[in-house]
């Protein structure tokens, strides 16, 4: 059957706005990338009659609803129990989902009460879904062509169930699978991109290709659709290699692939460390790499010099430097890349030096100036950003890493063609 | 009348995931401020029927209803004409939008399109809602007893205008007028408040007492609801003096002043520089102070110090120290925070050095040791978080902050006893 989905929420915390539903739009991302269609959302707070009236609106478009929440261990959370109702089935105590209840309490030395035992009862026929995450299963109900599946409200426990359970459920169902290729590209703007895309995109309906930007970056995502994994895979490889030849070196990556990760992944192929000087980022680009997991044996560290005076003190960077060209200028940048090498001695460095709001300077604001060392090379460049305070800081540590990544790449390709 | 609202975001991105709805708990945070009960929210894509159909939903149980979204200028943004059909009006051309956004698109050097006076078109008897900073204008359709307010959907467009525009006229449709106060707590979780509080929360009708944790920080906000402003911050005091003699210290502000703020304000008062030393926080210390405007005066700079050789080299943290008490300690935050304080010549330094996540340290993830140095005096002091990386990484450097805040204040008390 052709699933057509509808996206409940429940929560009174989503309705007095103390809460963001952030659940709605992970499940709905999901569901767009197995193609199954969602036309209409709900938020409801944990009240019976309601939720069972938001079942009911929803049953009358769609044959697949999910819903996040309302499974708390109290009285007052019966969203589980308006599910059997609706599909007139009764709860029952599942044993396995009283012992992972058990098991999570225990590891967390915390006393079991009846209430939770009331969480592991589950709609009679249904297909559990057990939560190593929190202590409400979730579960699939499924009769006459409808289904529910129900799932719990916090995100730390409903992303690991719906990546890990109820998309293959849902795969199952489908003769066709879906596949996606994420390209991620830095250094072009997005709407730079897709005017270059721009037939290609309109043309392809299998594979599809859509653009999604964010904080400098914009991924590229292929989906293709068959009846296998490798028949999919097939499909896309020409798509990529036609976007990678077409972009060059502003791809960095794949899926999962970060910017630190491409940057990591060249210093390590290179043997050198890294560090950082900042000023207006203040701290962003150190936390793009200690943001990471396994990155202490390349980032050394980084020292953000806010006042002109920390930038001589700290940095070496010159008076007549800052006299001559000011703090805000690629000179500058290009000392406080040396500068870090040197304090930290690492192989490897990057610099950034820019304005992040309208001041007094005759300046722009928005500009930002960024230096890479590497080895004896120095290289800086000039951006201009022109959205507020923070989201000009966030992108000058995009695109500063952005450069280390381009200048190292460059010069690994020149010593390789030394060797 | 007694307003029942229903919040309906149109728009397609959101059905696909692709954005959050963060205009919907915007909107839902504001209707519970002014006392407006909400207990739906939906989602549809821009497609006419489906709008209507919600329209129809909606106003089944609610009489007023706020959309965001669906303004758009193109031929396929019908949301607008659904709503004055709804309504039984047909739409007439504003002068005063149309030149709204003759003014917008020039300031901005754009050409004007035919399709932008398609946005200047407006239901006949409406309450326009003229648009600084876009180019959809909102507006009010009120009659028989039911309320529709079209929002634009761009979080910079439709947030001016609710707070300007919508609040007030929301505000005028009551007798009564409600005012908040949000005291802001740091240092207790937000279980250990809502204990110390319990039996004043419950006991409270008018004022209300609600209390929301973010990030290490627990807000308490009071709301009052009378016949003036004057009658509300009246209703106010007594509870807020109740909440600081509760938790001393331990309340930083109210309202939208920040942690940093805090701190910034004693730093002036005190008339002291300050910097900082980091680890696993990388960074994010100094994003506290930099990402406020006007810190320049008072923040000098960060050393990040990721590797033990950094905080040996650019720190003065002993080799003896490190091997003695290990790297995460409060020894080693101590000599952190002098070498911060030596390096940046401020005479007030933080320095935070912990584990974010399980290594194969003997010390336990979310160890997080932070030390202060104000003058001569140096204290320090360990926290254990159990989050996750990066949740664990932001409450230290909350919390560093408050460990801050609170010597500052300790040693300022100090020195006016002496004087």
């Amino acid at each position: 059957m052709k699933l057509k989905a509808e996206i409940i929420a429940i929560g009174t915390e989503i309705l007095l706005g103390d809460i963001v539903n952030t659940n709605a739009s992970y499940i709905a991302r999901g569901l767009a990338l197995l193609g199954i269609d969602t036309f209409h959302q709900q938020v409801v707070g944990d009240n019976p009659a309601r939720v069972k009236q938001a079942f009911e609106e929803a049953y009358r478009h769609a044959n697949l609803i999910i819903t996040s929440g309302g499974l708390g261990p109290t009285e007052d959370d019966l969203s589980k129990e308006m599910g059997a109702e609706y599909f007139g089935v009764p709860l029952r105590m599942d044993e396995i989902a009283k012992n992972h209840i058990a098991g999570y309490m225990v590891r967390r030395g915390r006393a079991i009460t009846d209430n939770n035992w009331k969480q592991a009862m589950l709609p009679e026929g249904c297909i559990p879904l057990y939560n190593d995450n929190g202590t409400a299963p979730g579960f699939i109900l499924s009769k006459d062509d409808k289904i529910l599946i129900m799932l719990p409200g916090p995100p730390s426990e409903i992303v690991p169930m719906f990546d890990g359970q109820v998309i293959p459920y849902l795969r199952s169902l489908s003769e066709d699978i879906m596949i996606s290729r994420t390209l991620h590209i830095c250094g072009m703007g997005e709407s730079a991109v897709e005017d270059k895309l721009h037939d290609e995109m309109i043309a392809m309906s299998n594979p599809t290709l859509a653009p999604y930007a964010k904080e400098g970056i914009v991924d590229l995502r292929i989906t293709a659709k068959a009846k296998s994994e490798e028949e999919c895979r097939e499909m896309i490889r020409p798509v990529e290699d036609h976007i990678r030849e077409m972009f060059g070196d502003l791809v960095f990556g794949a899926d999962e692939e970060t910017l630190t990760d491409a940057v990591l992944k060249l210093l390590r192929q290179m043997d050198l460390t890294v560090s950082a000087a900042e000023s207006t980022c203040g701290g962003l680009i150190a936390d793009r790499f200690v943001r990471q997991s396994g990155t202490s044996d390349r980032f050394m560290g980084s020292i953000t010099a806010y006042s002109n005076r920390s930038k001589v003190w700290l940095l070496g960077v010159k008076e007549e430097t800052l006299e001559k060209h000011g703090a805000v200028s690629e000179e500058t940048a290009i000392e406080m890349a040396t500068g870090a090498a040197e304090a930290f001695q690492t192989g490897a460095a990057v610099a950034e030096t820019g304005i992040a709001e309208k001041t007094d300077s005759s300046k722009p604001s928005g500009m930002v100036c960024v230096a890479v060392k590497v080895g004896d090379r120095v290289e800086s460049d000039t951006y201009y950003f022109s959205r507020r305070r923070n989201s000009n800081r966030e992108l000058a540590a995009v695109y500063a890493l952005n450069f280390l990544r381009r200048i190292l790449l460059q010069v690994k390709d020149e010593q390789s063609q030394n060797s």
